[in-house]
């Protein structure tokens, strides 16, 4: 049994809710259980020194958690005055993955950064900022096509996030931190619509594991994406009225 | 006439939500006009080494700002290894106006921290921070008051604090960011409900002003608190349940 | 009684010597009482960049002190790596008051940064400095009419600062070190010669206080001023030949 | 045709030379082509803080790379005052896959950090860490067994690393800087001497790929890493004089 | 000729004015020419951790320049955020060469730091600043003697500073700025009054030089430590009412 | 007796091999004893801000030390975030020395960066730092005149380094790690092969020392750089092929 009482291939109630952030060009609240991330998206005219003069587009993401987002409180990290190994990692694989889905030199010279802001943390932080970044990053796409600053949506797809874990109870999908913090194995899975493979990021925590049990994970987390990509879809259309 | 087409002596419409972080030990979500700020409460069975066996605590603030609380996108302070001049001086102010109404000996040996994140911001984030953060800080004393860590509440008043500037609409109460931005000039009072000063903070934005102008904002300052006190105790009693 | 044998309203003797630092275009070394503030004035023919190509000059200002200006050594900040939030208040504040009278438009594309470091401190080192930074200031401002560079100086006003206390004494004017440190309250005040108001900072350190006694601290800090002011016009006459 | 005339499935020459540090109580050399890290192992009688007093031991990475391991010179990381998120990234990855096969409560409180430093780069140089690090841990463990510190190997297998890649010749094993910089996806490999999986990190570079892509990289990568472990185990008994 | 129009072996004007400082120990400012230098000395009863509980004593030193103490501005290294390679490097000199004079094991478990700041510069800063420290440093343990905490001075001699440089005019003692950027070679020299050497470091600043050149300098430096010597026994005699 | 049982005049054996770094235009490991320092020599077509456009070249060094290059592991400075005091120290004096000889208007708008990394340290690494650095120089030199981007090789000079120290076996010559530690004077001698001096660093480290203790240092000094000359200029022929 898990820990929730969920069934292994149950995810967490998912709502995404569009339009939290007043000012950026794209927003997404995402609930996914007691996980929750506000996702903005700032269209910016410039992009990076390596990017000038080239005509192409940059998708970049930075990650942070508010510093009582967790059980016990955790350090600022401007206050330390550096991000964690953790942060670092977490934002480039949210950059990395939506960049995987746009058409960078179909966006033209304009820089796309998705801040992903954890205000309650419950596991599965960053496979929920990158399904929330999705539709932050969708949302600000259509705007600019909207204002006809592009012609068309410069998206080859939608990309979601979901994680797996090794547990007392076998493969489970969609970790939350009570199974997060005792899982011999945690597998994050960042998955396109047309079931291509964007990230896999499979650890071993305790000791390492068989082929199988990863193959196992692998197909709960085709099941979970799948309702992630609902919710994806259900927000674009509320929040473009649709 | 200003910007809102509000009275001078108008504050914006105030709300306060507790309870929006799950973790902390007392938690306000203040939106006073399009200004949102979270502030958190966070207990710690421990105190800051220049008062360890001294038998007192402590409490102070940590402020941020997501970078895209803002019209355009500013750096996130993380990332840029340091918080900013302006950062500091706030967090001090909040924690300075906080511990002018704690009993920090009957405290006891216990920290708490205040974190207040702005999550959007229109003007007066200061002291929207200041107000709910005495929102959360009293429930989580609330708190150890119930959990019979404290027989009684260590606190001499409650605080709260507003925004006054001169504009082309003359003096006026609880600037928004289009008031602040053009102002001549900006204070901040944080005041008590028993009609005393914690803290007063006049600054001449392009010009120094007359003694009178300051005496008709803190007419007007006086006047708005005594709706954030309203609030403060509504939240505060919906919280617990009076 | 004052520690200091002092009248409530009697400032500490100020000696304002010009010319102290060889090289800078104004230098004025400033003592108030056992404090002493060496404030150089530095011209540049260029602006930081918001101001690039607007015909507008800036004036900033940073504050230091020698690690053994105090009672026992503190830190030195260029070892530590950074300046701390007080350091950083400070300097603001200086900027910000003397920004308040200057024409920066009239001053065209020039930046004088105003360097206040505390050679001895005893109290009201914020508000020395800025009393000093004026007639560093003044100075290099002279010295570019003087050169031709300006046809007359971008000057609006004298502006001159002074703190004032809550003590066991009551009200008391121009606190030094003794009385900074057990005071009940601390009010800054930055003020023009021509009685207006540039920045107060009233502060509580122990308990919240009453408004009358913000007004006699006010009234003390009138009377203080004026005793600055003059200091600076003989200072700035003497070294002018006038 | 691979840039380098390789088949599919050929690594490149390995050699893992030992002793190469002086002082360090493992050191291991490894070549993967022109691929070349220096590995060492330091004990130290002491654990982390989070440790202390639990009775179990710590492996730990760190990473580096001479700055002109490179085609072009990259910026020394000490000099610029932080390490990047890709040096972290990578060190994380080290300390984890080498702790996933060490026994940590019966390695008693001893510390032992792997430093993995390139001196030259011609891609796959975490995977080449990796491996090179067990050699030196495994020499390091040696030593305390045979010093009478510990009374065997606490040790629960072996670990080696390979990346594959998907390039225009298909699916390929050990990709080299040429191969790397231009393949669609790159996927490490960190796996056990048992057919077990410490950690897979597959990334699409360019475009999201398919599920039979990763399998014919998996099936690639179960080929190398039995080079590999046959070189660590050659190594290891070159070192011990078997 | 000079620029100066001293003779090759002629020191400029040197003065010590002690007491300058009100708090420190010891303080010395010292003249040397244009060059001043604000020396004090902190006691501070305890020492670094790599010496504690070994019975001896510590003595360090720290350098800094005001940042118009030059003919341009620097820019101020706490603001940086970090000390310069060459403020570093004077810093443990300074410290250096103060230690090779006292009997650390006869000072026992207490620390004194040097604080050398350069209030104005005109060459020769570090020479002036550890001949400057030496006044600060004997005063302080000659306080430390008059309070019975040492029974003696734990000194074993006088220790100051001078450079030398080659020239147009040939080698010469006492380099002004004027001569220190254009020369060809300089050398700074430490030595004691027992005519020992604590500490020789020759640069050429554009081409290798001839070994009769740096003897000639040496003869020179000999010369100058000599009025330096005077000096600093003139400045601790009037201080101490000798 | 020295601990090695050298004659006091007597140098460790010394070999430079050159091409270690598969990708710099010049490089040198030079191993002298058990002192082994990776030297690279990289070219880049710029030079920094204050040379542009004065037809210049510049000539730079960094240094560095890998953690366990010493008997205990040593903290990696890229990971404290700052390099030490004494890196900086040594880096300048290794770029210093290299200046010395090179014409810099000769070498026209090129910038050559010295990297020079301990793998292994046993006393005296940067005076092999220097040696071995010009190697790498005088190759990568040797390149831009194949590759006809020089006429000749803009080269004054032959430069290289070697330490001295007072120890009980008296003057001795190229002190190793354990002579080091003990030593009562520790100098260093940075010499061309036309027998100028470039740099002389002697400092004493408990005691100051006489004159003639470090004229004996100077002398066999002078015995030891021949020796190291000899070796730089058959590492030259033999990767030139002369």
């Amino acid at each position: 049994m898990r820990p929730s009482g969920r069934q292994p291939d149950q995810m967490r109630p998912v709502t995404i809710e569009t339009g939290f952030a007043h000012h950026a060009e794209g927003s997404a609240l995402i609930r996914v259980g007691g996980t929750e991330v506000l996702c903005t998206a700032s269209v910016e005219n410039r992009v990076p020194a390596f990017l000038r003069g080239k005509g192409s587009g940059w998708v970049t993401a930075e990650y942070g958690m508010l510093p009582r987002a967790t059980h016990s409180r955790g350090l600022r990290e401007a206050a330390k005055g550096k991000q964690s190994g953790r942060t670092q990692e977490i934002q480039r694989l949210i950059g990395r993955s939506l960049r995987s889905v746009v058409d960078l030199p179909a966006l033209g010279e304009i820089s796309i950064t998705l801040d992903c802001d954890v205000l309650n943390a419950d596991g599965g932080t960053r496979c929920a900022a990158i399904t929330g970044a999705w539709v932050a990053l969708r949302l600000a796409l259509g705007k600019l096509v909207a204002a006809h600053v592009l012609r068309q949506l410069p998206l080859r797809g939608q990309v979601a996030a979901v994680s797996c874990g090794l547990t007392e109870a076998g493969p489970v999908l969609d970790l939350d931190y009570a199974e997060d913090s005792a899982a011999a194995a945690d597998t994050n899975f960042v998955l396109t619509a047309d079931r291509r493979i964007v990230e896999i990021q499979a650890t071993a925590e305790d000791a390492p594991f068989m082929e199988d049990s990863f193959t196992a994970m692998f197909g709960l987390a085709r099941q979970g994406v799948s309702v992630l990509f609902d919710a994806q879809t259900a927000a674009v259309n509320a929040a473009e009225g649709h």
